[in-house]
């Protein structure tokens, strides 16, 4: 359920009595299914009229008092018991931990990690896999099998199972759901779905620690952020991927490129498909989601890049395209690939082929070389389908307004409308800092022309490494560009969030206005700084106009004059309304005390 | 000049030595005209290589370290010889100012203002007006005339003085230059120029000072605001006003209606045509530059609101609508628009036609009463023109993205190409706290479509009066939905900022990025919270992938390997610079001393 049924009491036992005991404000609440093992979560905002409205929630369980977390276990395995009994997985020994997993010399002994908290120390578990053949929620749903995975979506994006099943079925929707990662509350990405946002995060060489990106990762779902991706480099990847996984209540994105890029110490030109496929596997069985795959990038298509204002601006892209110059041979992904798809398959890890050729400035949007590899995309998107392997498109980077419709047309047309996922785009290179804004604008646009994720961009892009705020900053924009689409698609409910926010606003009811807020945190400081006091947040102003006078003030006692009254002739019924507006005092403000 | 002769050394006597003895920044600087007396302040880049970049500055002679400036003086009448030597105008006594005027009792001394400062201390002046007929920018185009304004936007605009003249001549563009406003720098506003950004600035009765709002006044022309409004509410409005005129360098706008109303303390129905229309003198007088006028709300339209989710939200227009309704008459404003417009014409203040039914929620974007008044205001253009008063025409609002287009469409016919001037549109109301946000996806989209200006929404909308930060975070926010604008619109030369500043980053030329960027002290506090090191300015990497491996540094290599070369058959080639690429070394990454 999104907004559809809103405002309205739950249905079921209780629910009324539940709510009459819960306070003013937003708590944690869930929506049954069929099944006792399904609990959709939602953020239910209860309203100082009585009434409440019931929002989409990514928080996972850290925002439910009732659940206990300890990020030293990770959260409870949610899917264990559904995978395990669709019967068609095995557990296995798995691949050995390796200290070149967390770019440690292949000779050095683990001194790197001196902090035991830098080891997860949840409970023993071994990998699964398929026992034959694709295990995914594409193959499912290609067989006409809705998942209890499909059934919780549903009641998410409150439309029926068999609709989730069909759009998932027909390459339209992804569901990135490992079966190593049981944690996950399960999200769906798709146009006919509410737009989606991811937010990076990833230590560097440079910055960052385990602490502070397990941090992040539910800092950034706390404020909605649908997928996270981990985009980790340096040392200790392995190990912060596994605290990332296992505290992650969203699907977990990666670049399995830049770890093995790690292993051979940074020389592209020593990569090889054999290092890159157990890096790939190292992650699968850890439980990654869904995985950036540049193999779009063909040898072929590195001149196109030599004329560029920017040249590559993708690391996975770079990457690829030094390997290829190197030994003057075709992409070892691109060579590769149908194997890869059947290991992906076997753990249901979705691909999101990459964009390595995606501009990285407004001079070079939309050219040759970037639409080069998108049709390279297309034709690795049916492949993958054919492996049932879920794919999702990446997309651009830097695209002025004018050329962002072209790029998600062309998108949808060679990839079969599979679900396309964006950076941005932003639309001016001009304001460093505020990339957040430059690539919102862009991002609603393209978001309300068909793209199912946008991967958030923070203001520190093209700077340096986010921190805590500039992951919520990021979050929220990219939250706002995703709704703004919602909206504009028609997307069922969408408005109904809105329409409760302006309701509260034109009545004044100040802490429903902030709880229903995207941040109530922040808008409720920002009101508090001019009028701080207790009684403001009943006040019939506010600060802009002050309490002499009021426009909303002004709208009510019109509404009130003539609001059931539009039946009547306008001009007859005025005449009249006009001797009683003047008999009660031609009140168009309040005293303060009102 | 924009941008379009950037990067290449002035013409003109002593340029090239003048920027070879100038340092590595940005700095103030100067295109002349056809007179002595035009001289076009310009932001100029100079870059490291180099080059430098020539960039549109509006933030007056307080950037100028050769010019001394003083708010107790106010800035020099660059205009007052142009007026003059028209000689259509006369100097005369004007109209005394009133205690009522700052809002003080009718009957009161004037002893609300104890602090001197309170009263604006520069020279003495008359007010200036024309003695026949219209002096407006409007009237002299009509009459095929070019005045040193017209040359002066054509110098800042990068055209010809012709085509200035012929847009404003058509109606398609104004330039806001009230002759008691000598001190402002000349700009247009008009689709077929650069999209231009106001800034809101004014006290409420809660809150703010006169110092801060003349604060507020340069801060904001400082980070790019093309033209500031000043809607003090409350008391002290003339003498804030008075200091705001006197030390501003952009047009000034007002909502007259204010302060009509403050005179009536705050009762909307004891408002008089006679008392707004001698406010609207007091204020050009002064200088006020355009003036909001809601003369498009009528009796007739005020019952279609009443069903509206919020109502009227415009001050003004629910200042109106309290009025029609308390006389059950129609709009003094629109009864006298005529001799309205011989007021405004004689000074050669521009109407900003007010939108006060626009929509104050998604739920009301393009509904009957929004749309029924924009009928009216393009009634009220045509009649305008016809008395030779320059005239814009406010726009929404609240505007979900697949409505926004038929605004600005609508707008363009009804009102025959007249400049539009839209507050946002805000894409979703679920953001307060961040509808600096939601407005410039909007304001983007509907700049790109040809609006000719845009309202700045700043982060405190709907909560509180914008502060310093907000100001600065409201006008960048609107500077960057601008720019986004020019370039889908192709404007001549935009390109080039994004072009000059996408060299930078290619080329890992720190310090040209940052003062390229529309913020340079952030962009370049943002980086030095990661990498605070000097080196690191010139490092050939950045936080985000660190030393180890850099995607520009390979793209780099990339040019340098076939960069000249596309005219080869690339396969070819690539089988031999791949063996050059590997006598090279295979270098993708950099040592960090590199």
């Amino acid at each position: 359920m999104t907004l559809q049924d809103a405002r309205t009491p739950e249905n079921g036992q209780g629910a009324e009595a539940q709510a009459a005991t819960e306070q003013i404000g937003w708590h944690k609440g869930y929506i049954s299914g069929s099944r006792p093992d399904l609990q959709v979560p939602v953020r239910r905002v209860h309203l100082t009229n009585g009434e409440h409205v019931t929002l989409y929630d990514t928080s996972g369980p850290y925002t439910d008092p009732n659940i206990e977390t300890d990020v030293r276990r990770g959260l409870a395995p949610l899917r264990e018991n559904w995978i395990i009994a669709r019967g068609d997985t095995e557990e296995y020994a798995g691949r050995p931990m390796r200290p070149e997993d967390d770019g440690l010399k292949h000779t050095s002994p683990r001194g790197g990690l001196k902090n035991l908290d830098a080891v997860f120390p949840g409970r023993p578990r071994q990998p699964r896999r398929g026992r034959d053949g694709a295990v995914t929620q594409l193959a499912y749903a290609q067989r006409g099998e809705i998942t209890a995975e499909m059934e919780y979506v549903a009641v998410r994006e409150n439309c029926s199972p068999e609709f989730v099943r069909d759009e998932i079925a027909a390459g339209r929707a992804v569901l990135p759901a490992n079966v190593n990662h049981p944690e996950i509350e399960p999200m769906i990405i798709g146009k006919n779905f509410l737009v989606k946002v991811n937010a990076n995060i990833g230590n560097s060489a440079v910055t960052s620690s385990i602490e502070e990106e397990v941090e992040k990762m539910t800092w950034a779902t706390r404020w909605g952020a649908d997928t996270v991706m981990d985009l980790s480099t340096g040392r200790n990847i392995h190990t912060t991927r596994e605290w990332v996984l296992r505290n992650s209540p969203v699907p977990i994105g990666t670049v399995p490129l830049y770890q093995a890029l790690e292993k051979v110490d940074g020389k592209a030109e020593e990569l090889t498909w054999e290092i890159y496929k157990d890096t790939v596997i190292e992650q699968a069985e850890q439980g990654v989601d869904y995985m950036t795959v540049h193999a779009g990038v063909l040898l072929r298509y590195v001149p196109l890049t030599a004329r560029r204002k920017t040249g590559i601006v993708s690391r996975g892209g770079s990457i690829m395209a030094a390997w290829c110059l190197a030994h003057h041979k075709e992409s070892f992904l691109y060579e590769n690939f149908e194997e890869l798809c059947d290991i992906l398959a076997s753990y249901d890890v979705t691909f999101s082929l990459g964009d390595g050729l995606r501009p990285g400035s407004i001079a070079d949007a939309n050219d040759e070389a970037q639409f080069a590899e998108l049709k390279t995309l297309g034709e690795l998107n049916t492949i993958a389908k054919a492996h049932g392997v879920q794919t999702m498109i990446e997309g651009p980077g830097h695209v002025p307004m004018h050329k962002i419709k072209e790029n998600i047309d062309l998108q949808q047309e060679i990839c079969e409308e599979a679900p396309f996922y964006t950076l941005g785009p932003l639309t001016t290179d001009i304001a460093p800092a505020y990339d957040h804004i430059t690539s919102g604008i862009g991002a609603a646009m393209i978001a309300w022309w068909g793209t199912a994720m946008l991967c958030y961009v923070t203001p520190k892009e093209h700077l340096g490494l986010p921190d805590r705020d500039d992951v919520k900053t990021g979050v929220i924009t990219y939250k706002i560009a995703a709704h703004a689409a919602d909206l504009a698609k028609g997307h069922p409910g969408a408005q109904e969030w809105d329409d409760a926010l302006s309701d509260a606003r034109f009545e004044f009811r100040w802490e429903d206005q902030f709880n229903l807020a995207l941040d109530p945190d922040t808008a409720r400081a920002f009101h508090d700084e001019t009028l701080p006091a207790e009684p403001a947040k009943t006040a019939h102003f506010c600060s802009m106009c002050g309490p002499k006078f009021c426009s909303m003030k002004i709208s009510q006692d019109i509404r009130r004059e003539h609001g059931g009254d539009l039946s009547v002739d306008p001009e007859a019924g005025m005449a009249e309304k006009s001797k009683e507006f003047a008999a009660a005092g031609n009140r168009v403000y309040l005293p303060i005390a009102d």
